[in-house]
Order: structure tokens, then C-alpha cells, then sequence
């Protein structure tokens, strides 16, 4: 079955639904109102054709997915660099690890070594809540578990909700205010 | 013209003859010998065909290459956030300006309002040489010029040479060692 999505980015077939369309809309919302310079990374593709008429012409014909190196999103705010993975779960009770690559928890476990702020951005979708867990939280979940998935209680109790907004959607740096800033909001 | 590259990505097809190909193997230096963590961003698609029969085995059938928003490398280095945009030009005497989008010097001099360190790389291939160019300098040139391109001698009084090394090929940290974190190499 081919898929044909018009002039549209796969990114945005769902806007508006998403926890990614709301980080979009967020990370938009930052940059316009000069609080923080945040981006997502284009996805990964390995082209393999290319009908390539001129170079403003060229137009794909067979790519690959590929797995991403690092975590999806990054960028600076308040002179640190922030480096995060954001996903979202449709269970009622717990994250499953396996959405994480190994590489990109590495990856989040070198930049708090370089001294940038690393964390997830998990949407429990059925509960419609949103968390930040830090870098930290996360690693130490892992070391002292064999479970496969971090339960919601873990979240309440040592993640930070993000409180749904209008504008900003999704307000993470408020929690980051809180953690790294000294922020009292 | 169809132009098929096996399985190789666009991006290795100069491998080792490139400033892309040098830059991703200093990255590469800079990350296993935990230097710094600095990626190339990969190139933005816009993708219109998926064939999509499992998540696992999507391949696209028809997609183009976007204008993309930001630089194409970033990351941290001894906690600084670090952005650059890395341009060859072919040209003996000067760099044209329209190499660089003009979203891409917003972005750095946002990057720079915010905290971070924003610059250019420039090789010469014809002289074999490559240039360190600061935001703020690059930034001076294009407000007190009407010209399209910055010529070489530009490069040589106010830009750094990166010298060329075996191992790592393009080492440009050295420069920012010496620019922003007190070093005497």
C-alpha cells in the first residue's frame, strides 16, 4: 500500500493531536518570543534514488528510514544546552523502555557529563498527562531495575508534570526554571 | 536522470575528499575520546509516498530536499553550546554570501544572543585551506559591506586557519580553546 500525504510532512498529518505537533507549536512559540532557540532534527533518511535534474529540481524516489543517532530534540535556552527525547504512550499504567534506543540514552548520559541538561518528555495519551523526567531520574530507574517499563507512579513521584496550556502547549522550560534556574514558578 | 547510489548515503558519497566527510570524522574523534558531542543535523525531507507495509520495512518512494531552518551542526562543548554552518567554496579569492541562507545567520545570531557559540567553517578547496569565522565577525563584515562575498583576506586577518591534522582531521575546538575558554595552543 502506498501512502500518498499530498504536500504535507508525515510530521504533520496529526497536528494539533500529537505531543510532537504541541512541542512544535511550543518550541514555535520560544523562538518568536526569544525565551529559548529549540529544534526537533529532521528524521534520518538514507536516499538510495534520486531523479536529479537540476539541484532545485531533485526529487526522491527511494529512501530508508534510518535510527537515529541521538535524541530528537535540542537546542539552547538560558546559555545551557538542552538535549531531549519526546514520546508519547497509549498505556494506562506504564512507559514502555523499548521506545528508547540504547544509543539515545547514551547519547542523553554524555550530555549531562558535558554539563547540558538531558531529559524525556513522556504523554501518558489516555491520561492526558504530560512528564519531564530528568536524565538522572531515568538512569537511576534503570540501574536499579530489570523492569521492562517505567511505571506512571514512578512519573508522579519522581517526574514533573507539565500542566496543558493554551499557548505555550507545552511548557517544559518552566520545569527546567524549577530544576536548573532557581526558578520559583 | 536517475542517479543510484546503492546503499551508501548521499552524504558518504565523497567520503575523506570532503569538509563534510573531515567534519564527521572529527566528530567522530571528538565523541569516542569524549571531547565534545557535536552531530551534523541530518538533511530535512519532506516525504509525499511512503510504501508502508510494517513500521520496519517503510520505504519512501517520493520525497524532496527542504530549506533547512537552522545550521547543520550542533551540540556542547565543555558545556557551551555550540552551532556552525561548514560551506566549501571552489572560488580562489572569496566566499559568496549566497552559500548561506539567510535563516541560517538569523539562527546564529539568535544562538549567540542566547549564550551559545555560533560560527562558520570555510574551506577553500582550490587553496586547501579552512577557515574558523566568528558569528560576531561574520556578523561586522555584512553590516558595514554591500558586497556579495567575503574575500580571502578577510578570512586571513580576522578568521582562525584550522590547520589540517591526521587525527582529528578538522580539529576547530583548538580555535575555540584559544577564543572562548582561555587556552594558549
Amino acid at each position: 500500500m502506498i501512502k500518498t500525504l499530498g504536500a504535507k510532512n508525515l510530521s504533520y498529518a496529526n497536528r494539533g493531536m500529537t505531543l510532537e505537533a504541541d512541542l512544535e507549536a511550543t518550541n514555535h512559540f520560544y523562538l518568536v518570543n526569544d525565551v529559548a532557540v529549540i529544534y526537533k532534527k529532521p528524521t534520518p533518511i538514507t536516499i538510495s534514488k534520486v531523479n536529479y535534474p537540476s539541484r532545485i529540481e531533485a526529487v526522491i524516489k527511494e529512501g530508508y528510514f534510518r535510527t537515529p543517532s541521538t535524541t530528537d530534540y535540542n537546542g539552547i535556552y538560558k546559555g545551557k544546552y538542552i538535549d531531549f527525547e519526546a514520546k508519547e504512550t497509549k498505556s494506562h499504567t506504564s512507559f514502555p523502555l523499548n521506545n528508547i534506543h540504547v544509543h539515545q540514552i547514551k547519547h542523553l548520559k554524555r550530555i549531562c557529563a558535558h554539563g547540558g541538561i538531558g531529559f524525556l518528555i513522556v504523554r501518558f495519551t489516555t491520561l492526558n498527562k504530560t512528564f519531564l523526567l530528568t536524565y538522572e531520574v531515568l538512569e537511576e530507574f534503570i540501574e536499579s531495575n530489570d523492569r521492562k517499563s517505567i511505571p506512571l507512579s514512578y512519573f508522579m513521584d519522581r517526574g514533573y508534570i507539565i500542566k496543558d496550556k493554551y499557548n505555550p502547549r507545552v511548557d517544559y522550560v518552566q520545569i527546567l526554571d524549577k530544576l536548573y534556574f532557581g526558578g520559583t514558578s
